[in-house]
This record gives structure tokens, sequence and C-alpha cells, in this order.
């Protein structure tokens, strides 16, 4: 019997680099995140739809979407947008049935609507109708006619950005609406990490469209010099030091010496066999990049029950990851510690023998391309509070990195120009309204998001032991009672928007 | 002594058709807007330089501005935008002063800073700065150097757009306060016609860039079914029959006959000598667009007292030109009578011998590829209320004039899916704040703007006897009290809006 490859299990970290639009791993900063981050969605696809998806109830359709929704250059062609739907529960528009609209993120559609459990629960509560409308450049929604095309090259690339999705939203759903009749049925937004953004943007800047969002762990205030630029590796660190001090300073000792041994002769093969590698190291900072992102992600993933959302995982995953460091006899170097650490993140079902840091060299993922156009997220650590090395976000490098890798030109205040963030207090109190920003203070990206109540109906629900839009996901038996009562406001909330809405539609008749 | 030029008197009626974005005439729905009224904004600048521009104090600056906000096109060159600036009256950011935003529209921006007193009026008052960007793709705001390559076809033109204006706003505002670590003065919007909807949306969509908007006559609702489509021809004929049946009669009576005349043997001729016409008439359809055009813009500048802001006219134009036509003896031919009427309005001053309709047939203007592209408004005659010819819009017919011009497809739904408008009570109740929308019910565009209030914040102030956005003229000794009240209670709005904000600012440190 051939041994399992673990391929498979790289697919999942790329996979997970890929699906959490935010794992903009903490990296030297003469390199954009690794390629190695980056992969092909189709390839994701095939191993995901083995072994991942859930199986909502849905059909799958195709839209024909304009390219540029804001020029009109004729030489564009259109692209065909993936979208599934559900009408099973959805009373029409005689009874004004609402619609649920996720804001697809960047990947797949079908693994978003596999891991967003809590809009299909909700849909017959409510007779509600759903969709999911994948995001443009991710899954089957290519422009160019392939993915290989749409991903050429900056030309190609140009028009993945997040106000184009925006705006295909707009269009499908005000299209899909036409078509049943249901103009007057009240459309409420989806959407995790920055699916979530998207819910929020798309709720200020659509109002007509939407008339209320849930935005689940979206780091709105990631950008620019609005939220402190440590404050994500602060928190993963805080996740770790929580559980245990012990574990930490390993953890923030271990950099050092990796790159040490990494120096020596034989010191990189040695690497390589404490950490086990299927293949050559080629450099330190390479395993230091696999470290950070395991850390990073099992901070986002800190759920409190057994999950699989990215790695099969034991509830609170740090907590075993801390065990398994702090546990092991004294005299144990670090190296080892942290490999045995690491491998509850990589390795928890045990059937991988060795592991590969890099799948896809030449791979170009779409959310690179957009963390070096608008999301350009600053991330530094610090040397105090961080247990990881310390590093300062420069800007002009990172530029010349997105100039390398893409002969683009970062945008870096572009995004708070054109959906706000500095002053969105006072903007969103005046101004906005129906929205919910719900965290899990674990969470590492809700160092970005809104944690305070704005106004009546801008509110923030935060749990302290929730992590990266865990209320998203579907109910299980495990949810502690604050999961559930996060739920609970959630769906008191949404009723309150639909009924709001139907008392106002009946009086303006 | 040559014979004044009556070009330059056709240049202001070219203008007034630049100007007054939304001066779609009435066509038959074989034509789009005829290219006579399309005119280099160039030349017209000088026309209008050297006779029309009041002299307000400002700087003339220029702002690296990129084309494509909403994609990454590498290919795309950036422009240089114009933009007119005074901080004589500014307090500064210490003390919070404001910022006066004008949205330039469709033409050169001086014509605008000229005809747009009430601002200039106000800025001390309210220790402002005054700031008058350009709209892109008109006077010299060109991208690709020159108005020639920028007009030179769909591909060039691809960028001209409203949601491309607003954000070289929001990018030139921002820029501008950063620069001046202005971050947390007030902007204050404000425009007239398209520069209204500007305004409008602008405050919706960029809640964050500025607290307010004064949106005079701004035709936001003249979208798809919102309004009747034959409500601007009703307004205009109101207008008039308002002033006297006979008068409307008349005109209602001679596009039939004006058609029988021009379908004689000489019948052209007799047309154009009849009207005085400096050159040959090509056909009769040619005649009637011109005298629906200044019945329109007519309608659009009856003002209360005597202007020059299109044309030299006396006060309230339209019952002088109801005289002319009804006060001839008896036994005067209808055609007569409509050549008197209408000399009040293309030859008020008596300089002109003769007329020309058509001084630039190979011209393109702007505003007729934005509405080729967004801006399409339905406008119809009707049979009964109208007093011009009847005509039904018809889509797949303005969407074939369109292709023929411009080889673009026309998008009619995208600026209700971009910006809303069937649903705009209910949500700017609920959503927006802070918009005052201004009309005067003589004003053919009021039709299609909001005229009720919406909520404490979101007001309509109307004036039964105002024209198109009169509000924002300057002040003069003729003013009537009405439209004293009218700018007063603007001021008052205004005043509480930056109270308010300034309130929140503090409360918020």
């Amino acid at each position: 019997m051939a041994k399992p490859s673990f391929n498979s299990l790289a697919f999942f970290l790329l996979l997970l680099s890929l699906l959490s639009p935010l794992s903009q791993s903490r990296r030297p900063p003469q390199f954009l995140r690794k390629p190695s981050r980056n992969q092909n969605p189709q390839i994701n696809n095939n191993v995901v739809n083995q072994q991942q998806y859930k199986s909502y109830s849905y059909e799958t359709r195709y839209f024909d979407q304009i390219l540029d929704h804001f020029s009109f250059d004729d030489r564009l062609p259109n692209f065909r947008q993936r979208y599934l739907i559900n009408s099973d529960h959805w009373v029409g528009p005689s009874r004004l049935g609402p619609i649920f609209l996720y804001c697809g993120n960047e990947g797949d559609i079908e693994w978003f609507a596999a891991n967003t459990g809590f809009v299909w629960e909700l849909a017959p509560r409510f007779g509600a109708m759903v969709v999911f409308p994948e995001h443009r450049y991710y899954g089957e929604s290519m422009p160019y006619g392939s993915q290989k095309e749409a991903y050429k090259n900056a030309s190609t690339l140009a028009h993945l950005t997040a106000e184009q999705a925006l705006a295909d939203y707009a269009v499908l759903i005000t299209d899909l609406k036409r078509n049943l009749s249901a103009e007057a049925c009240p459309v409420i937004l989806f959407g995790g990490s920055y699916g979530g953004m998207l819910a929020a943007w798309m709720r200020v800047k659509y109002p007509h469209i939407a008339i209320g969002a849930l935005a689940s762990s979206a780091p709105i205030l990631q950008f620019e010099d609005i939220v402190p630029p440590q404050t994500f590796y602060d928190i993963v660190s805080n996740d770790f030091r929580r559980e245990s001090t012990s574990c930490f300073d390993t953890i923030k000792k271990s950099w050092d010496i990796i790159t040490s041994v990494g120096q020596k002769t034989n010191g990189l093969d040695h690497l390589a066999k404490t950490f086990h590698l299927c293949g050559k190291l080629e450099s330190s900072q390479d395993l230091s990049d696999w470290l950070d992102s395991a850390y990073s992600y099992l901070a986002m993933v800190d759920y409190p029950y057994p999950s699989e959302f990215l790695m099969p995982l034991p509830a609170y995953p740090i907590k075993e990851v801390c065990k398994e460091i702090d546990n092991l006899p004294d005299g144990t170097s670090v190296l080892d510690r942290i490999f045995k650490g690491v491998s509850v993140y990589y390795n928890y079902t045990g059937i991988a023998d060795c592991f590969q840091l890099d799948d896809d060299p030449h791979g170009m993922s779409g959310w690179n391309w957009q963390a070096c156009t608008e999301m350009v997220m600053p991330l530094s650590s610090d040397r105090n509070s961080s247990m990881f090395p310390e590093w300062d976000y420069n800007s002009t490098s990172f530029a010349e990195d997105c100039w390398d890798e893409f002969r683009v030109i970062p945008r870096p205040t572009w995004i708070t120009t054109e959906f706000g963030g500095h002053n969105y207090k006072s903007v969103l109190e005046t101004f906005g309204s129906n929205i919910i920003f719900s965290n899990g203070l674990l969470d590492p990206w809700s160092g970005g998001s809104v944690l305070k109540n704005i106004s009546e109906s801008v509110v923030a629900l935060v749990t302290e032991k929730g992590a990266h839009h865990l209320d998203l996901r579907a109910s299980t038996m495990n949810d502690p009672d604050w999961l559930v009562e996060q739920r609970a406001s959630e769906v008191k909330i949404i009723e309150g928007w639909i009924v709001n809405y139907n008392e106002k539609l009946v009086f303006n008749m």
C-alpha cells in the first residue's frame, strides 16, 4: 500500500493561506509572501472536493458578468461568475422572503459554502433564499477563460479588486431579484474574514441593495496606521502566553536558534532532519515561515471543539501545542520541542511521515495580488510583546517586492479613501446602520476589527474565547454557551432588521 | 467694422448644452443628441474666458490623478487634474476650518466657479477653504494629454464615468487634507445639475470624506422608470402654459407646420429664411431640435432677474417669449410668431443677424458619451400634456444610436445598481444623513429630483418659482425673498452640520 502522500496535507496548508485571505504572514521585508503559499485553486478544489465539502444542497449557476463596472473599455471581455443558490425554504416575493447573500471571498465558493453552516441553518427559520456568489478570479469565476490566462500578468489581473467584486454582487443580486419579481425582498449580507470586510463595505456602499450585514472577523481597520501594525502578532503571541509562559518563551527563543543552526555547516540538513522535511531546506527562513504560519493559523482556528476547517485539530489546539512543547522531558532541545508542538498543527492525525514546505514555487495566488494592490495591511512584530522575531513593516521594500513579483505599484491609502477607516466611529455613528461586527478575541484579526458598539444598530458582538469567524460555522453539539448566545444575538438582531424593514415598507405603501 | 460673428452666440448655445449636462433634448429615437451640441471645451473656454468668467480669486493647481481607481491596469497613464483653490478665508486645521468642495461637472471648471457665487460668498462666513476640482475629460483635465486623444474612441473615453470622477475627488481631497494636516476639517460638498448628482452620490458613497452635501437641481431619480419619462417635457410645457395658453398652443401647433413646410419644394429654404439661419437647412428636424433646445433651456434658466448664465436674458424669460409670440398682430403666421419668440432666447441683445444651428459637426462632447454609457435618462413627450411632438423613449434604438456613434453599449440599469434610486426614500431614511436637495419647480429637471423631506437631515428645499440651480448663483440685488430665504435655510442647515460635527469630534476625543 502506498504511503499517504503529504501533498494532501500541504494542500490544506496552501488552501488555508488561500482561504484565510488575511494570512499574510510576518516575513522579512525583502520578501513577498512566499509563492509556496500560493496555489492554483483548481488543484485545491479537487482535493477539497473529495475530502472536505459538506453536502449543503444548492444549485450551481453562472452569470455573465462585466469585467470592469467602472469603465466602458470595449476591449475587455465579460466573464462567467459562478454562484450557488438554494430556494427550498424561500417564502417568495409575496411574503417578502429574505435573501441571504454570502459575500464570497478569496477562494472557491463551494469551500466557503461548506464552512458557513450558520447561513444554511438560518434559512429555514427565516424562509430565506441563500445565494453564494463566487469572488471574481477565484474558483471557477475566472476572467479570460482560465486561471492561467487570468493570472498571466498585471494587465489581466488588473480587475481583481474588492470594488469590482462588490459591484459583481450588486449587479448579480439586482438581476436575480428582478427576474424573480423579488425587488422588495430584503437582502442580508454575510461574510467572514475578507468576505466579512466585503459584507460590511457592501452594506455601507450599497445600502439600497442590502438592509444589513453580518461581518464576521472582518479586519476593516487593518490599514495604514488605524491600528498598531504589531496587533496581529501580539494577539497570536498572547494566545500562546495565555496557555503557558514557558511555551511562549520556547517559541520566542527558537528563531535565533533556527537561524544560527542554519548558518552552520550542514545546519540546514540538521534542521530538515529535526523537522522531518521531505526535501532539502534551502534556507532557515523557509522553515521559520512555515512555523510562523502554523502559529498564526493556530491562533485563527483556536476553536473550542475539535475541527477540520484547515487541518484536523483538537479543541483549543494552542493548548495542545503548548502541552507538547512544555511536557517533554528536561533536557529536550528547543528545536525538538518546537517540532513536537507544531506537529499538533501539521500532523494531528499522525499520518504524515515528512513535510513539504513548498509545493508550488511558480504559483501566484489571487490574494497575493490583492495584498500588493489594495489590501495593503501593514504587519509588524514587536521586540518585547511578540514571540516572533522583531520586524518592522517597511512600505518601500514592500512596494519593491510587489513590483518584482507583479509589476504593480501598491496603493496603500486607497482602501481608506474608498471605504473609510480613520474616522469610522463618527462616520458609522451618524451614517450607517444595521451592521454586526462579530469577533472572537483569540483571533489575531480581531485586532483590526470593530470591537465596540458604534450605534444602536452598528454593533459589535465579541466573544473572549472565540476565534476566526467561528460564529459562521455550523452549530455542533460541542458549542459552548457563549457561542450559542452569540449566534442567538445575531439571529435576534437580523430578525429585528427584517421586521423593521417590513414595517417601513408597509408604512410607505 | 466687421459684423459681430454669430459663432460666439452659437458657442454659448453649444456651451450651454455642454454645461447643462442634463440638456439631453427630446429627439427622434433614431438620433443621438446631435453633434452640433457637442463642442471642444478648449474652444469654448477661450470664448468664455474672454467674455463670461467673473473674477473670483483662486489659485489654479494640478493633481496627478490615477485614470482607473478600480483596477490596476499597468497600461493606463495617469492624468493631470486641474483644480481651483482659495484659502484666503480658511481658519485652518487648528480651528477645524471647513472645506467647501464643489463637485465639478461636465465642463470647464472655471465656468462653474464663475457661476457658483453662493459658495464663494459663503466661504468668509464659515472661515472655509474653497476647492473646485475639474471633472475628468472636461476643460483642462484631459487624460492622454489632449482632448483630441482623450475623445479618440471608446477605449480612450472608457474612464469617463461618474464613479471615477467621485474617486478623483475623494483621492484629491484626502491628499490635500493630509498635506495640510487638516484631516479633521469637515468637508461640505456642493454641486448643481449633474454636479449636484455627484454631490449627493458622494455624500452617500463617501460619508467618511464629506459630512454633508448641498445637491442643487440634481435629478438623481431620472433613471429607468423611477419617474415617468415625460416629466421633463411636461414641466417645460407647463412653464409655457402657465404664462399663456395661446403661447403653449402656438408652439404645439408649430412642429407639424415646420415638418410639412419642410417637405414642400423649397420648403427648407423657406424655413431657413423665416428663422434667419446663416446657412442652408438640411432637414426640418434640425430646426425643430434648435427650437426644442431653446424652450428647454428657457425653462431651466427661467430666473427671476435678468441673467447671462447661458445667454443674455431678461427676468422670467419665458414670460417674454410668450409675450412676443402672443402679441404679434392677428394674421401673423405661426412660424413668424415662433421666430419672434425664440429670438428672445437666441438674440435678446439683438446683435445677431442670422443663426447657425450646427457649428461643429465633428465634435464629440463628453456628456454625449456619458449619456450613452451610464447616464441613460429616458425622456418622452406625451401627446396630451406636452407642447412638444409626441415621442416615446425607445431603449433599443437608443442603444443602436450609441453603438453607431461611440461603439459602446449603454448600461441603463447601472446607475440605479451603483447609486440606488427605486427605493431611495426608505434607504435614505434609515441610512443617509446631511443632504439638501434644493430645487426650483420651474426647472424641468426638478421632476427627477427629490422634492420631499426624507428624514430630519435629508431634506428638500423647494421653491415654486425657482429654476435650474438658481440657489448656487451669486446673490444679486434683485433676488426675490423666497430665494433669499432658500439660501438662508441652506446656510442654517450647513451650519448645523458643522456645529454637530465639531461637537461630536470634541466628544470623541
